[in-house]
């Protein structure tokens, strides 16, 4: 096969024709199939199920420490849910809070309260004049989302295959004290399935920020999310590299059972040190009285310890990666030739993060929306939906069955190329231009 | 027996001698009980085992619409559990979002966002010089909390038999656009067990606000929670009263299974009008994928209706009933001859309001303490836990046993019979005083 830019106008013209041809056939199919957002399967979640059979009537509903788990009390989590949390991402369970359903939850949470409130004493941040964060791109919307909402500037870091541009990110938070956090996706990041080394996370443990209050926003919602058993990414512990660098209070870590058991009926939790713990428990106590102590105690006595979670996230490995290595089979076959399109083949998370020629993203996802296939939004891994190159199209294998996936993803293969092919018609009369270099698109 | 107020000096020395060697044998005893907060018993907690089984490995998860309760998705609750907290409340599905397990972190929620946001296109609170919040006394500690915590004044509204004092509440409400919310607690009050006439739900719907933004703050906590078959309140629906007078959106109502079923382990809703729910779901969409659906379908398949919930509500009230009635028997028996306090006997809900003579409470609370009773803090049903006259104790009676809430009694009439001689002892020498009454304490 030959790449599409070293095809003469005819030979472009020719496939046109021949695409144009394929994609009214598909749309004739009136397909409705969805690969925009990381959900489980059904097949996936069918391995939780016993969950449900863990706490029955006849069981005592109590923890550990003697607490009865059907009535009020225990703010930030009984003790063995904490210790199963903090197992999770590798840190003590005096460093955890474990909250309800939802990570996300706890992240705006975060923020809500930093803008009301102040950390640890400093200004509430609705009292400055500008509050900035940093944004790791491509990354997940939902944070960009979060800090939008509160009118916080976003500030595009670019992603390289090791973790967020380092010397970029040392240069705004050692210097500019109005860059109070930054959101990461350490391990597995969304939408990339990029592994933080441990030069990045001890540069980030080592950051001397101008902001008393600059906080690292650690969502590490992939921490046990691997695809394969012989490759499993393992990135130092960010709350133990602080502490080493004198920077114990400079990070709060996000993880959750979403992806795990049930998404919004799994438990979240919050790791931080005890000084902020401190400053977060003084305001939490006003919140609530207390997260789901039944459901912490299920998710407990379901798994165990994270020996229970690791043979569990196995299973789902086994469902998923076949899913990942279709998709990844047939843009090899179909895309990589044409040198339309780049990505990494992840080794865990949920997405693969394709590269197409810049400005066609917004156009590719349209042309699958038309046929029937729904994918992430083009922009949506970018801060204010800004995606300036128009090439990141995040794609979420995990939720169609193998069959879906298949047809999904020959819709998506030939509205890249139709689309492609157009975008070189275009430029055959002006220069040459280049595809992206996988170096480049991380 | 004769009242401490027309005692001669002489009769209330030996009283008080009398009283001195009781306490003292008292404390020897090493108590340990809680008549502090209100938590249902083991017992109540007994009656809802069932709904640990009502969702099995077997079952499949859909909603009513088909919704996978498993994954992610349905931010607002699902249908069948929307339709089981409007019958709670007596309003329509339509009008309500099911929240997660407690309705007091909607409320902090709703006040978090007015403070950022604003409510519905008007000035963010955070950014006024003022805003304040009416409280009906005595009320609801964490809802005072959440108020204080945010800066908000808090002016205190005196109760009636029949709710709030409205004439104060329309004379602040009316004319001051500062008042942007008033703290509610509709049927069997926490801690009076006042249920709020006809009269005073209308006249809370004919409000006429000076500020756009003034939102009732409608804590329905206890509307299924009777102690009586045949003695049961029934309060208008403020929804509908609202829209009638030409207010449709000035009311945030909530509530929850916190006393139904598990506290912490329940579902709570928020109703409002369609306009108000709009406005909060812009925001919430970025504060959460969704709540437990899972736990929303156990709720659901668990009660059927609310016929479910009322035949529930009964068996609880089976065991809470005589709890009631033995605290109040013997409160009738050795307190009020004396006339050293005051109490409506309530017909639901979960408390009991003592009022001692003035200047009183703290003391007794304190002596109880000692002798191993833990009570609610002197001053927590007030804003700023300040009870200008410090005769205000709330007595929780539910969670002990019977022998146990009879011992507690015990002690707490030991105690308030101690303190009250003391202050009659002091009182001999100058005026004679008064009992408030029970109309002045409500």
């Amino acid at each position: 096969m030959k790449k599409y830019q070293e095809m003469t106008k005819a030979e472009l013209l020719q496939e046109k024709q021949q695409l144009e041809a394929e994609y009214k056939k598909i749309k004739e199919i009136g397909l409705q199939l969805n690969m925009a957002r990381g959900k489980p399967s059904s097949e996936q979640l069918d391995l939780s199920m016993d969950l449900l059979n863990v706490l029955t009537k006849d069981d005592i509903l109590k923890a550990e420490d003697g607490t009865d788990c059907r009535n009020y009390g225990i703010m930030d989590g009984i003790e063995e849910a904490k210790e199963l949390m903090a197992e999770v991402v590798g840190c003590k369970k005096e460093n955890v809070i474990v909250y309800g359903n939802s990570s996300l939850n706890i992240m705006y949470d975060q923020v809500a309260r930093a803008e009301i409130f102040g950390i640890c004493g400093n200004t509430p941040w609705s009292k400055l004049d500008k509050v900035k964060f940093l944004c790791p791109v491509p990354g997940y919307d939902r944070h960009f989302k979060i800090t939008q909402t509160f009118g916080i500037e976003m500030i595009n870091i670019p992603m390289t295959s090791e973790g967020p541009d380092m010397d970029l990110v040392e240069k705004y938070v050692n210097n500019d004290e109005r860059v109070k956090g930054i959101w990461c996706v350490p391990k597995y990041s969304n939408p990339q399935g990029v592994v933080y080394s441990d030069e990045t996370v001890r540069r980030f443990a080592n950051l001397k920020p101008a902001a008393k209050d600059f906080r690292i926003f650690w969502d590490n919602a992939y921490a046990v999310h691997h695809l394969y058993e012989d490759n499993q990414a393992e990135i130092l512990n960010i709350l133990d590299e602080c502490a080493k660098a004198g920077n114990p209070d400079m990070v709060y870590q996000f993880c959750s059972t979403s992806k795990v058991t049930f998404p919004g009926a799994g438990i979240a939790a919050l790791s931080s040190s005890e000084e902020n713990l401190k400053d977060i428990k003084s305001k939490l106590t006003v919140q609530t009285i207390g997260h789901d102590k039944i459901n912490q105690l299920r998710h407990v006595k379901y798994f165990k310890n994270i020996d229970g979670i690791k043979a569990h996230m196995k299973k789902q490995a086994d469902i998923i990666r076949p899913k990942f290595e279709m998709l990844i089979d047939m843009l090899n076959e179909e895309i990589k030739p044409l040198g339309i399109g780049n990505w990494v083949d992840p080794v865990g998370g949920y997405f693969v993060c394709f590269e197409s020629l810049e400005g066609c993203a917004k156009e590719i996802i349209g042309k699958c929306k038309e046929a029937g296939v729904t994918m992430t939004g083009a922009g949506a891994p970018f801060p204010y939906g800004k995606d300036e190159k128009d090439s990141t199209i995040r794609i979420a294998p995990t939720y169609p069955s193998m069959d879906e996936l298949k047809k999904a993803t020959e819709v998506f293969i030939t509205c890249t190329k139709l689309v492609s092919v157009n975008k070189c018609l275009e430029k055959t009369e002006s220069k040459v231009f280049e595809v992206n270099t996988a170096k480049e698109v991380l």
